[in-house]
């Protein structure tokens, strides 16, 4: 296993200054690299045993950390006090609990604009929501693609939320950024390693799904490739993984939840509809993930989930999704947080 | 697939009164059986298409259900108002959240009655000590057997605190029975029939541990073992199950939590320390357990883990038990729900 | 971790001088306690960097291993050769591949012996059956217990095959001992030690099925339980774990077919009905185990499946059993083995 | 769920033919849609009920199937005799057994070619090696790239093998269809959808490697993807699944080898090397993979595999892999097959 000592820089150290670090290393026949987290400038020096007390003139990193194995822009250390994401004006990671909801897919205008007025009116941060949907079946409904991220765009004009939206091709990339707030990585593209590298250099935030079938250490590493590429902007989602229960369509790993906190400086969102795939499991779920120190929630909502072209019996119905929303706002007082963008609408109308 | 129709009476409904029934059953070619929930007499008719419309003159079921397949008594339908468990003092199930805590196994008297203290200490409501350890080899330390069993005793006389213990060999179960307030069955037996039948004919409470490798369906059938002999006092407990993740022990089925409680009226119990394996996770994933719904967590709590003779890796210091306790507390109020049992030490000790 | 060294020596080695080897131990400060492994004597010496030297004038164990853990009388290591496990006149383990054929459970005296002549028939060299069910609920067939039990023994005489049978609980083994000739431990069972324990002290041959939701190392940790009681008649058995997959029962673990035969000197057996519960895939199956180094494999066959009273679905026809038996003895001769009993029917007619 | 019918025509039907057949489904008011399974024309003809009986005057379709859900090229009923893929001058699926062998990724000219020789000269009908390796870790070595393609082609005139190589990118599939012989689709690419219609539009042969968390119902739809394109030279390739089981590196699913081969005409290949990832078990899962029915196995061999770059551990070495190809030549003479390619060096020898 690669054995490494990271060196990490305030953000705006001289250029000058950190090659001088590089020059250190050569010196002393350690091979090193830069790169950046977010705007901290990192100095990988890789093998045992390296010598990094530093040459004297020259700036002491505010964090160093010696690794073993390939998990390294990620860890807690490197950032003990977390990373914020932004997506459009909301803050992701500062203690907040955030919901963001929506349809699973965009279906068409009417369908998303009544889903986003859902969405905005208890609570939510930004809207979920598929134009590039993954299907097992080549015979199934694929999204409405381009059209689809144009509602989002219209969507998002009509109520504030934020748009964060699935890409599924490298090819893709570019554009879906010039439109989305933030770009969502699918379970079944958890390590299709082109298309991590393609959204890390968008420099958009990226929620990354954890596959089913991928373990958390993989998760973490799948990170490292947007990472590795300047962008710090990452949530990682856990969305259930396969095991032999299939009372629930996938079993959420709570535990993961916070063991990804506990490993990495990158907040955590969690995704009910999908891990457990039954509306009434939503809530419950819901409320554990955010006490199990959640930062995010992706809950599905849809005003006629049994018309809805994709996965939408999972949905939850407007007025849960408005009970869920009071609920996790009591439930995040018990735990010394609060929801992030809640206005409660009681409130809200009396304010008016 | 087996189909029947249950009618459930008011406690108390006298024997003649029913036996009309079962006459009625017989005289419309329908097989019926007589069992008990709790108190309450049951009568399963067997067959599809059973009439179940009470002669004149004879009592009404105050539940009347139409069951395909095995799960019967267990079925929340039967009492929507749940199940209350009573251990010792202690009432699992009437919407508080009940904490039992203790080491995984007793080792010695001075371990057991130190441990108990902290228990007692921080509001637990009942304590965990396993005499009779199953063992993966036969090699290691299985537990002081019936010594183990009269220093939990002693332990019960020092703290007030009722205790829960495991159970394995049908033999067994009428000498552990006499001594325990609860009998628990071990996750490795919980298809061990014999001993679920033995434990329902004991009258005590039992804590039926899922196994790892077992459906929320075979649970809640292992569960109509013990409720088929007429005792109803059982408390699901789910501790974890196999899946491919091994960052931690077993990955805790939260979703099961939620599950069992709608589909069942039995309380649900969490183990999150046998489930994670892993003091730093215990907390986060306590605070879930209660937040998916949860009436109880085990927890196992030791006064020196690194001298545990089984276990101790995963069990929490008393200072993190009494943190968590305070944590817990504030989240029950997040959910509108109480702690069972808690006096505040602060308040506790400025009382004094 | 335990640390050991495990000293085998040959039948018949004097107590007197294995007393010596004893005091030996003893004078070097050094636990060693006293086993067997079938009629051979083992001396285990527990400890890091035990001194094994023979003393001058005492007899050298056959073979001397260094073990790390708790697997000890199994390892392959004690018995290079291989054990041969003997059910009636048969021999499992010596190269040659058995089949053992029955129904899942015997159901009446006329369903048992139809399915026993087709067994023998066919050349299978025993005959299963279950008199003990244990079944997922308490209101499916139990099985016909003891009245079951002289069914089988009725058969035995019918065919002269040996019979296997499970037990189910410590209190029944002395008994069904006295009938059957071998026991078998289902699944569910395989970490019911107080069971393990009380077939060990029987002396009968076990088939130790491998729990569905246990690993390997599991399964041999659970046969040291029968060794550890001086009984090495034990036929470890794949029978499928559970997995997310859900196309077939369980999956076959056949990777573990081969590891148990590496690690372990017990004979393997591969259950594939009860694997992948679908009557199609059971020769594909049957010859991938048998390729892979199974020893022995327990087939369901029925007369009358779609009439069973338990797992009937997965047995096969009488027909397709035969083609199936064909099928492996052309199987054998490609991997060098022959099968055991097998009188190819048709060369029998034949010579009639 | 969808209901279709399906026809299939045989090869070379006028297009004006299936055009009345197009007009017919158009007058019944039926959506039907034409694609092709390789040469044959087919029609499917959405909806229950479908009326499929053949205007007179029009052709019979060949093969006529109901259909429910969304495995519908992919069919066995549609190609009972099945499909035979071409690479290079090897057809997979005509009932023979074939080798795929190589190092697991290339990393220099001469690792490759000596790989290649021991592949060639042990009877491999196909050299195997990774130039674009997709990794846990950005950090890890990512493979020689268009460099290592270059590479194979050499080893390709050096040995005449044909090249099996992975593609990850859908912007890279046409360049690396130029050079390569077949396509493979890694286990983590296994529902890239964009990556699937691009290999289909290749016209390549595609070897699909299942997904370590997708069921086989998930990797026939993934072929479908594939087949969708037109490309009917899909050859399905297990490979492991994800269990709790650890002993191995993944849990080789035997019994979806048969599953497959009945509900798909595609051929089916085994990849023992990455399932169990330990050397000494490669044999023996190989031999259990041809013995279920599996037309191919794909495995790693290396000259040095303690410097492989990649996976190197469970290579086998040349003389294993030798070992292993002559007991699988006795083991299809057992099973009535026979080795593609296979000329045994020794007797090879003899006859020149």
């Amino acid at each position: 296993m690669s054995s490494q000592s990271i060196l990490s820089f305030v953000p705006g150290t001289p250029a000058s200054q950190l090659a001088e670090w590089m020059r250190f290393f050569d010196s002393t026949g350690t091979t090193a690299t830069r790169q950046f987290l977010g705007d901290a400038p990192v100095i990988i020096a890789h093998g045992p045993g390296v010598d990094t007390r530093p040459p004297s003139g020259l700036p002491a990193p505010v964090a160093k950390v010696a690794v073993t194995g390939d998990f390294r822009l990620g860890r807690r250390e490197l950032r003990p006090q977390g990373t914020v994401v932004r997506i459009g004006e909301t803050s992701v990671g500062d203690g907040s609990l955030s919901v963001f909801a929506g349809p699973c897919a965009v279906e068409n205008e009417q369908q998303l604009l009544a889903c986003a007025d859902v969405a905005a009116h208890y609570g939510s941060v930004g809207l979920r929501g598929g134009a590039f949907k993954p299907r097992t079946s080549p015979y199934s409904f694929q999204g409405l693609k381009w059209a689809g991220l144009e509602l989002l765009a219209e969507a998002r004009r009509h109520t504030g939320l934020p748009i964060l939206t699935e890409v599924l091709d490298p090819r893709h990339v570019e554009r879906v950024a010039a439109t989305a707030d933030g770009l969502q990585i699918g379970a079944r593209n958890m390590q299709n390693f082109e298309l991590l590298t393609e959204v890390g250099k968008s420099g958009l935030p990226v929620v990354l799904k954890r596959g089913f079938g991928c373990t958390v250490d993989e998760t973490l590493a799948a990170a490292e490739y947007v990472l590795a590429q300047g962008n710090d902007q990452v949530i990682l989602c856990e969305r259930g993984i396969r095991t032999f229960e299939h009372a629930t369509r996938f079993t959420l790993d709570i535990s993961a939840v916070a063991l990804m906190k506990q490993r990495s400086h990158l907040p955590v969102m969690v995704d009910p509809s999908h891990s457990v795939g039954i509306p009434a499991l939503v809530e419950p779920v819901s409320m554990a993930a955010a006490a199990a120190g959640a930062d995010a929630l992706l809950i599905d909502v849809h005003v006629a989930p049994e018309q809805a072209l994709c996965d939408g019996k999972q949905a939850l119905l407007p007025d849960d999704f408005g009970s869920l929303m009071g609920k996790l706002e009591l439930l995040a007082m018990g735990l010394g947080r609060k929801m992030a963008g809640v206005v409660r609408p009681a409130l809200a109308d009396a304010e008016r």
